[in-house]
């Protein structure tokens, strides 16, 4: 089952996506995009987050668990780790622990700032797990940038409060504008305070450190839905670069040209494209997940990975 | 060593205090300000939080797990559990898993709402997870009240965050009026925001239910940090009723007079008064916890309950 070469040519690739909550449903929303012709099935290990209090070791069996259960249970072919901890702390034990392709967040972010970036320097955000591990910092090192990295933990909760305005609707995150109307509600203000305080605090350290950055990477499943607001805020001529969305691309590159004759021409019902898990609270998920998906995450059944 | 009447009449008693994170320190701060002839006993279990997302059985075993241990291994002859979560889903199971008295912080919280309100109509603002558990509404019930409960999640970021301010004095909690200064930062202007449109969505709803609360609850430990901020937020004549400040007068009550012939008459030195420990993330603990201490927290000592 998890061979490809054992599936008849019609039948659908599966990539198996996984995250320690329900942002990494902006991932799978790119994948969608990228990869109309695939199946999808998704894990939100819910019941165990956050995953950035925890140790190393901790994360890595969570992780290698929902991994073999996309790859064992789901028929996963590929995997798409869509949780920057998870990514910064575990990829080497999740590949480990499961005989198919595995894919990050962090190095296509990376590696789509390297390709955006003419002065070599870059800003990266995210929380304050992410930031700790300096894992964008070292993969954006690895390619001859210099990365300066801010946590800004108040921008989870104010896209899972909703303060975000209107949203590019399913399938056009990558073309979401700075000029696109965002609804100027006093919720959206107070995200756009929040939004123009950090990085005002970041831009400060960045010219403090003597960096000219031309380049902002979200380094969180969370940010791509505060892209619109992300890209009013930046200075001007400054490039945001979507992990979710440098994910995808890298995604495609990787599984899509094994997967050409494999795919129907046709594109199939996004409803049945995708089949959703989480390991606690179904309802939350089902409630928010749909607005990171862009579409409703149709029912989300509960699994049990402790057993 | 349970026993209080084993220990010597000069023995200073011991106090027992749980959360499942470190906002409880507030409530010990209110403790320590009440009870300044008592020793405390402060675990955080920091590895396991948010206790908000997990099932009452679970709760229920890592609270008792806890308790356990203020008891059992730290001599604490009384236990106050300063985590809503906890006390609103798992107060009889610490009640049975221990030997000594054990006070919550929800019914003094809305004891006290019922002393303040004339019009007998409150509102309560909390987490997600304590609004869900209806536990203050219950509590208001059951002495005639009529509350009206709303999750403010963006708070406890803003608090953790440090967007709160000038903060009254060690001490002086109880004291801190509207009139105070705050500084006034673009920071703190976003936590004001935050705070006016939580009021405004509260207030018009209870309007709509025709109710005319005269109270407002701050149904989480991490909201006495806000309590400058909430007191010139509300409108005019609403008295703010803290349940960490409410739940030490509770203790008082119930501990003090049973032990006002052991406590020395001299105040000890604050910084042997009180001994933290936490689950994990002992280094965010010592970093954050001293503010909501509002004092140094001394070293946090590591503990595995897991074990």
């Amino acid at each position: 089952m998890n061979n490809p070469e054992n599936k008849m040519e019609t039948t659908l690739p599966t990539i198996g996506v996984f995250d320690s909550g329900f942002g990494g449903l902006t991932v799978l929303r790119a994948l969608m995009s990228h990869l109309p012709n695939a199946r999808f099935a998704f894990i939100g290990d819910t019941a165990r987050l956050p995953y950035g209090s925890k140790s190393r070791r901790t994360i890595a069996r969570y992780a290698a668990e929902s991994a073999q259960f996309l790859v064992n249970e789901q028929g996963a072919e590929y995997l798409v780790i869509a949780c920057n901890t998870a990514s910064a702390l575990a990829l080497d034990a999740i590949q480990d622990a499961v005989p198919v392709p595995v894919l990050g967040v962090i190095e296509p972010g990376a590696e789509s700032a390297r390709a955006a970036s003419r002065t070599g320097d870059v800003l990266v955000i995210a929380t304050d797990a992410t930031v700790q591990s300096h894992a964008y910092a070292a993969a954006c090192r690895g390619r001859g940038l210099r990365a300066l990295e801010k946590a800004c933990p108040l921008l989870v909760p104010l896209v899972e409060e909703g303060w975000t305005g209107a949203l590019p609707s399913f399938g056009n995150v990558a073309e979401a504008s700075a000029a696109q109307a965002v609804s100027a509600s006093p919720q959206v203000a107070v995200t756009e305070e929040v939004i123009r305080i950090y990085l005002a605090e970041l831009t400060a350290e960045a010219a403090a450190q003597g960096m000219n950055p031309d380049s902002l990477v979200l380094g969180c499943t969370h940010y791509p839905l505060l892209r619109p607001l992300l890209e009013r805020a930046v200075p001007a001529g400054m490039r945001v670069i979507d992990s979710a969305e440098a994910t995808a691309e890298a995604a495609l590159k990787l599984f899509g040209r094994q997967n050409a004759g494999k795919c129907p021409p046709s594109a199939q019902d996004p409803s049945t494209q995708v089949h959703c898990f989480a390991t606690d609270s179904v309802e939350k998920f089902e409630r928010l997940g749909s607005r990171f998906l862009g579409q409703p995450t149709g029912k989300v059944e509960l699994v049990d990975l402790d057993g």
